[in-house]
């Protein structure tokens, strides 16, 4: 079972230093988890993963029950000996992907029919199904399973998704995980300030080790999202862990940190490096775009990263030959970032210095 | 300027023990050299190359003169600092890719005119031209301009092409390269052993730091190829290096060291990765197949490499979803694997047991 240790609370925000100690060994918050959707954080290796020093990463229940499926996990001994990672994992619930990527049949109070998006074989996912899989992965943090509404559902259609997620989040709660393993439950309410507020209080009584928000980050403006966080904090328990679920860019990572956030997972750093944007300490970098084509610099010299080193032009050659190894190089630049990004952000909260880092982050990330 | 120490003469057969010191490092052979062609070993990071000990990489003339250009390469000051590769780098002279890839226009005594195969622009390749594209590369050693006629053209056409390649060696070998660089002459004569004869006596009256075989593992049997060998090595050099182009299995690179060749590149270990084929010292095993699904057994429990570890379930996981890190972990076992193979055939000559060890390589490899 994992601890959470509050360490320091900023004095100008509602920032926080903590440490959570887990079976698998220790995490600083505000953390960023690398998502390692199907058992490895696209294109990288552990090894490379552990050059950078990520604390821990993320693994979605969704994809491994589909393949390799949680029969052979089960039979490997967990996810962590499965793809030998020995640090922290922290696991989704599945709810997410069902409802945005499988094709719904039914959704029901024990949960929810679905299709693979892969061969459309036919699927059924509820909280204790949840649980039983995350269960077999051994995850170190697990999340209850939870009813997504769309962006654009009615008021009526969030409250009832969020009573439901209540409901599925009482049954995951009485669900008997492994020993080492810690359950989250995940506030939901749409854009609704009064649901989120009843969804935190619900949940802050049933005393979950750890506390997400989830429906966010999904096509609101960035104002509307911390907005909703602010409303959503206060009623989270000051002294346990809080995950904003899939966000987000490094200015919507440092503004929810200053609203009370400690944990972030966001296919952004990999996925856009298969776009051939890098992130680094000089901003955004479309790597491709022909101006780089002889600028023999290196990516990003205050970056200390295997990556980093290379020059542009290099990079944007492997890229424009579809080389695989240009987007290794750019996944392990754009994570190392988000790494860097969040070391330097927890020192600032350390030597109460986040306004003015915040002021540099908004500078090169405007967005 | 390389030099080429021809350290120990196995006694059972025409295997040898070398060292070649160049520029960039030393390289033991007989060695095999992944092949980097656009400027990357696929999938692959130089620094994982560094990890398994490649002690010298192949850069492609053909491929890097289209993109990202010569130009792009000498303001970057040359291969190695463009793609930040200390270690030796062997180019081959476009030649092969010309006549096998590019859409050809027009053959001259002066080279070729040919179409690229990326976008149909229009270039020239000739000698003088390959000379001084790879004096642009620098690596440390530079091959010849030669003509490969195909495997199905009869004894005139060949004998035309191997006589147009003797006129461009002559061009070569007189080309202004940079210091630190050494031409490697080409014998051709397709599968004709007067033809192999003449051209390696041509080429070996000229003094070239290097000789290579060119023109073989184009479609013929082994045996073709080993007959091939031995009919051409005796007119080689002794103390220079013989570098066999293009081969190949372990078996092709066993048998080509026990009549006296030294240095070997083939792009199957990466190429085969791709195709989910890894090499171990159990063999190859088709990764992919449905017997792996539950095999949590280490990929290869002799071979000390990143990739051994894992399992390969894991593996056969990673390549059927499509993660790109699975094709990664493939390549390294790969050429790991070559680089290990031609450790302990090294160590096999030292220590006077080829014998025993070509037996075993039979035994696993028997192709």
């Amino acid at each position: 079972m994992m601890t959470f240790s509050l360490l320091k609370k900023d004095s100008g925000s509602q920032a926080r230093l903590g440490k959570i100690s887990t079976a698998h060994g220790i995490i600083e918050t505000p953390i960023f988890m690398p998502v390692g959707t199907r058992g490895a954080v696209k294109t990288l290796t552990n090894q490379q993963l552990l050059d950078v020093n990520a604390q821990i990463i993320l693994g979605n229940t969704y994809h491994l029950m589909l393949k390799p499926g949680a029969d052979i996990i089960a039979k490997a001994g967990g996810l962590h000996a499965f793809m030998n990672w020995q640090r922290p994992i922290l696991t989704d619930s599945g709810g997410f992907q069902v409802f945005s990527l499988g094709a719904l049949n039914k959704i029901t109070d024990d949960g929810v029919y679905f299709q693979s998006h892969i061969d459309g074989s036919r699927h059924f996912l509820g909280p204790n199904e949840s649980m039983a899989i995350q269960k077999v992965l051994g995850s170190d943090i697990v999340m209850a399973f939870d009813e997504c509404a769309p962006f654009s559902a009615d008021r009526a259609a969030i409250e009832r998704a969020m009573d439901r997620t209540q409901r599925w989040a009482d049954i995951c709660r009485a669900y008997p995980l492994q020993d080492h393993q810690s359950l989250f439950g995940i506030v939901q309410g749409g854009m609704h300030p009064d649901l989120r507020k009843r969804s935190a209080q619900d949940l802050a009584a049933m005393d979950f080790p750890g506390y997400a928000i989830g429906g966010l980050s999904v096509g609101e403006p960035a104002e509307i999202m911390n907005a909703m966080i602010e409303e959503t904090v206060p009623f989270m328990p000051e002294h346990k862990p809080r995950y904003l679920m899939g966000v987000g860019t490094p200015r919507n990572i440092i503004e929810a940190v200053m609203r009370g956030i400690d944990m972030f997972d966001c296919v952004m750093p990999t996925r856009n490096a298969r776009n051939g944007t890098a992130f680094t300490w000089s901003g955004k970098i479309s790597i491709k775009a022909g101006r780089y084509a002889e600028d023999f610099s290196p990516l990003d010299p205050e970056l200390n990263c295997y990556t980093s080193q290379f020059s542009k032009a290099y990079i944007r050659h492997l890229l424009n030959v579809d080389e695989i190894t240009g987007l290794t190089l750019v996944s392990l630049q754009n994570v190392a970032f988000y790494l860097d990004f969040m070391e330097k952000l927890r020192h600032a909260i350390e030597t109460n210095t986040l306004p003015a880092f915040y002021e540099r982050i908004c500078a090169i990330y405007p967005n």
